[in-house]
C-alpha cells in the first residue's frame, strides 16, 4: 500500500500545486474525515477540492468520522497518543480493513507543520509506503497577506506554539517570532513595548482578516477582532508574527 | 503600479500554485533575471514555467541582466544595499522607465523567506501596490522529500542560516534547527553527538539528492555527495534539519 499526504494549503482552493493535483488523480481512495460541527466547514473544503480537481473516474472518496479525543484521559500526552491510535484504526476501517494500492489523505497547510498524520500514519501495520507532497502553510499565508519577509537579512526566526510563549516567554537569542496554535492570545502575557505583531485569521480564506502595529497599539484591538470573528462564524483559526524592532 | 511577487516553489514546476498560474496570467509584464553563469538553469526554469502556464498573448515577458555585487566594498550590509539599490534601478529600466499596469517577479520558493524582492520593491520610488502570491518553500520540498514533520508534538524550531549555526553554535531552547544558506556545511562545526540530520540537495527538482542519519555517522558522506553535485552541476543549493535526539 502507498499513502499519499497530500499538502492542500489553508483554504484557498487556489493553494493548491499541480504536483497536489496530479496526485489526487492518482489515487484509488482518497479518505475524508468528517469533523464535529463547527470545523465542518473544513470538511466541505476537502469535498469541494475533490470536485474541482478530481477528474480520475476509478478514484474513491470514502469518508469517516474522526474520532474525538478523550478528555477523561489525564495525561495530554497520553491523551494524544490514544487519540492517534484512534484515528489510524479509524484509516483503516473506511478502507475496508485491508489496505491495499494507493490512498491518500488530503493535509491542511502542509503535512510537515503542527500536523500529525505523518505520526497517525507511522502507526499502519504493515507499514505503507509513504508519499508526501508538499503544500502552502499558514504561516506562507499570513506573509503573502501582510506582504513581510518573515525574517531580517541573514537573522534567525523561531516558530513556537501560543502555549509555549505564555509558558516560556519570549524565546532568547531571536528578533522574530511566529505563533502558531493560540487558542488564547498569548501575545498579551508579553511585555508590549518594542514589539510588532502582525496578526491574521483565516489566512488565505475569503474570510480572511489581518491586523498590523506595534503591540501596545493593537493588541486589543486584535483580541476583540478574534472575539467577534469567532463568535460570527463558530470556529477560528489564526496565527501572528512577532518581531522585535 | 502594482507589482505581483509570485512564489515559483523550489524548482520542480509542478510546485506551482493554481493561484501563482492565474497571477501570471494576469500580468501586463514579467520581469525574468537573467545570472551569471552556473545559475543560468535557474533562469531558464522561469522562462520554462512561463513557456508552459502563460495563455495570456498580452503578458510581455521581459529579461533584465541581474547586477552583480561589488565585492570590493568592505561592509556586508553596505554591499548588500547597492546591490539591492541596483537591482531596482534594473527593473525600473527593463519596465522601459515609467513603470505603469501590472508587473510581477516570479521568487524561488516563497517571497517571505531568506529572499531580498520585496526589499528591493520597496525601493521604488512612486511605490507600487504589492501583492504577494505563496509559494512551496525549500523547506517543505526537504520536510516532504524525507517525510517527516519539521516539529516534535507542540515544540518549537529554529530557521536560521549556515553562518548562524557556524558563529553562534546550537540556540538555546530548541531541539529542532532548519538551516539555510550554508555554503559550508556549518554542521561539522557542531559536536555531533545525539544530533540527526535530514540533508537534501536540489530538493524538489530531478536533480535532488538526500541523506539522513545521525550526524556523527553521515556528516562526512554528506560533505563529500555536496562536493561531488556541486563539481558535476557547477552549483548547488541545500538545506538541512538537525534534531536533538
Ligand atoms: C494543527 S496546525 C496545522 C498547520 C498547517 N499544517 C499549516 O501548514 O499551516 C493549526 C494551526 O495552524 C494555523 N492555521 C492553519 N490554517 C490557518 C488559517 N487559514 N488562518 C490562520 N491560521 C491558520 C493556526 O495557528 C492553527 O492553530
Ligand atoms: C536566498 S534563499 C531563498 C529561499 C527561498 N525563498 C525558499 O522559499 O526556499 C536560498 C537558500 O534556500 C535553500 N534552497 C532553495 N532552493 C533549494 C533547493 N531546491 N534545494 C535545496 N535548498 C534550496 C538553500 O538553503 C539556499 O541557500
Amino acid at each position: 500500500m502507498q499513502l499519499t499526504l497530500i499538502g492542500i494549503g489553508t483554504g484557498n482552493p487556489e493553494h493548491l500545486t499541480l504536483q497536489a493535483i496530479r496526485a489526487i488523480n492518482a489515487q484509488d481512495m482518497i479518505l475524508i474525515p468528517r469533523k464535529g460541527a463547527g470545523k465542518a466547514d473544513l470538511a466541505e473544503l476537502r469535498r469541494a477540492i475533490c470536485d474541482e480537481v478530481l477528474t480520475n473516474p476509478t478514484t474513491r472518496i470514502v469518508e469517516f468520522d474522526l474520532p474525538v479525543r478523550d478528555e477523561a484521559t489525564p495525561d495530554y500526552r497520553q491523551r494524544v497518543d490514544d487519540w492517534h491510535d484512534a484515528i489510524a484504526l479509524a484509516w483503516v476501517n473506511a478502507m475496508g480493513g485491508t489496505p491495499v494500492g494507493k490512498v491518500a489523505l488530503l493535509v491542511w497547510g502542509d503535512p510537515s507543520l503542527y500536523d500529525s498524520t505523518l505520526r497517525i500514519a507511522a502507526r499502519l501495520d504493515p507499514a505503507p509506503q509513504i508519499e508526501v507532497i508538499p503544500g502552502i502553510t499558514s504561516l506562507q499565508a499570513l506573509t503573502a497577506a501582510h506582504a513581510i519577509p518573515i525574517n531580517d537579512i541573514g537573522a534567525p526566526f523561531v516558530v513556537t506554539t501560543g502555549r509555549r510563549l505564555r509558558d516560556g516567554g519570549w524565546p532568547v537569542g531571536v528578533d522574530t517570532l511566529a505563533i502558531m496554535l493560540d487558542g488564547a492570545c498569548a501575545f498579551q502575557t508579553l511585555p508590549p513595548e518594542g514589539v510588532h505583531i502582525w496578526w491574521g485569521g483565516y489566512v488565505g480564506m475569503k474570510e480572511q482578516i489581518t491586523c498590523e502595529g506595534p503591540l501596545a497599539e493593537v493588541s486589543a484591538r486584535i483580541i476583540q477582532m478574534r472575539a467577534e470573528a469567532r463568535e460570527s462564524h463558530g470556529w477560528i483559526m489564526d496565527i501572528y508574527i512577532l518581531r522585535k524592532v
